[in-house]
């Protein structure tokens, strides 16, 4: 355990780390605050596999209070054998965050995101796309549904919300750290090089002619031996659901644009059995992930 | 179309609708704000037919600036029908408003819960209950996921987050005027009076027991005539996902507490098929609200 504890909020170190709340100093330094124990512990995690196996860590700075770390075991363990750990006060954790309260914990990280060719190489049975989705709790969260999903990466299209911002970070509750994420993608190359890949590509769309439950149903009877191949053309237009899939999900104010509606093979909605109008984007990409995750898996 | 535009924001009239961004008006005085072209739509549309049926009004108040109406033929139409539309301009929408720009129009309209003798009379086959959900943005999502899925109300027990919190209203974007909603239930009478009533009540647990796709396989299975009983019972603990049923979703931070759980038939996962070590309320109850719409109804 290192003995000095950092205790002045106005040091330069701390205003270093403080900066990685702006975009324009995250893209310098390629680098994003992590906060929290939840996203810290996972952090760490991620950390300690990449080192055991020889590769780049996935933390380099770690701040945290004693407190915090008594409080969390594991974590402590996990951030004494970095040996990058400082003990600091609640003052210069505040004023190192973007929460008020980090409850105790800031782990400065490099960037993760890979490209989007090496997501495809390994053979990828489930990806969310994120077009221009705007809302960084949104992204947060969609991240997190894709990773509960057992999806094998998320995409970002070119303008979409930064996901290394604090409250996207936040909001993926250390999903960030579990699942690739490719950053940046062009929608319509991304979707020609997933389809070479061997992934179908489908939209997300409320308005779209496909219903999500006639695709589930046709997969379960698939599964049983038991569809007819022409009933199958005619409702979910033969479109087999447990196979490799990405989803294309759109910004949450306008949805997806024609162009990108166009991009898909199928354009499917999530079934609206009472009055709304329509789905939020992350519920929307919930249902959509964890259908095809079961019809992929059972 | 009346013809004085109201231009200035301190008057009291707008002192008095901005006031019902706070609890304490919201109560004494049983209204509450809707905010948007979206939130007002819904509201005017509930009062129409409200009217039509002889009934109390679902707006009391309304607001709009010409823009707005010109931009909205519907809303417009709905709006001079109540015979209480006022012009306003954007100052005092703007101050009317807990939004930083309310689009142009804002509604106030009376508080709209109604009691759970009324909700339970109906006969219902699926209810979502809120156990103490805190943040307004996760109950508004989880009532419009509940829209969204057909459930026939929504229940905030006591400890619940203001589901006429501006922003909760915004979340629930206009399923509020949809699904009845019972408000500061006590979770005990609740689940037993549900029970009386022929519904099942399933508790959402992370680390419940039941796995929720095997509650669907099987639902699914008895539909096609092809489950054995002692499998059944085995795998899904017999509960049957196609009947009518309450779910119980907890804290966002906490889950549901132990009492909460063991008030229930049985605690059932949402499988993770991925790393991520639990699943957000929102997502979760979304998740859970569809298989039960999708078993009751296929």
């Amino acid at each position: 355990m290192p003995s000095e504890t950092m205790t002045n909020p106005r040091a330069d170190r701390v205003r270093d780390v403080a900066k990685l709340a702006t975009r324009t100093a995250r893209n310098r330094r390629r680098q994003f605050l992590a906060e929290g124990p939840q996203a810290v512990r996972e952090a760490l995690r991620l950390d300690a596999a990449r080192r055991a196996d020889g590769k780049e860590p996935a933390v380099v700075e770690l701040y945290a209070s004693e407190a915090c770390l008594s409080r969390y075991p594991e974590i402590a363990h996990l951030a004494e054998a970095t040996g990058l750990l400082r003990l600091a006060d609640d003052d210069v954790l505040a004023a190192m965050a973007d929460t008020v309260s980090p409850q105790g914990i800031v782990a400065v990280c490099p960037m993760l995101d890979v490209p989007l060719d090496a997501v495809l190489a390994a053979r990828p049975r489930l990806i969310a796309v994120m077009c221009r989705v705007q809302d960084p709790g949104n992204a947060g969260t969609i991240l997190r549904a894709a990773d509960s999903a057992g999806a094998d990466a998320v995409v970002l299209t070119s303008g979409s919300v930064d996901i290394y911002n604090p409250k996207a970070v936040r909001s993926t509750a250390g999903s960030l750290f579990h699942v690739p994420v490719v950053l940046a993608a062009e929608t319509a190359a991304l979707v020609e090089a997933a389809r070479a890949a061997g992934l179908g590509v489908l939209a997300a769309d409320g308005a779209g002619p496909l219903d999500l439950d006639i695709l589930q149903d046709e997969s379960a009877a698939r599964r049983a031996g038991g569809v007819q191949a022409s009933d199958a053309v005619a409702a979910g237009g033969g479109y087999r659901l447990e196979g490799p899939t990405a989803w294309l999900f759109g910004n949450e104010a306008q949805g997806l644009s024609e162009a990108e509606k166009a991009l898909a093979d199928h354009r499917v909605a999530v079934p609206l059995y009472g009055r709304a109008e329509s789905l939020n984007v992350g519920t929307a990409a919930t249902v959509c992930l964890y259908a095809s995750a079961r019809s992929q898996r059972r």
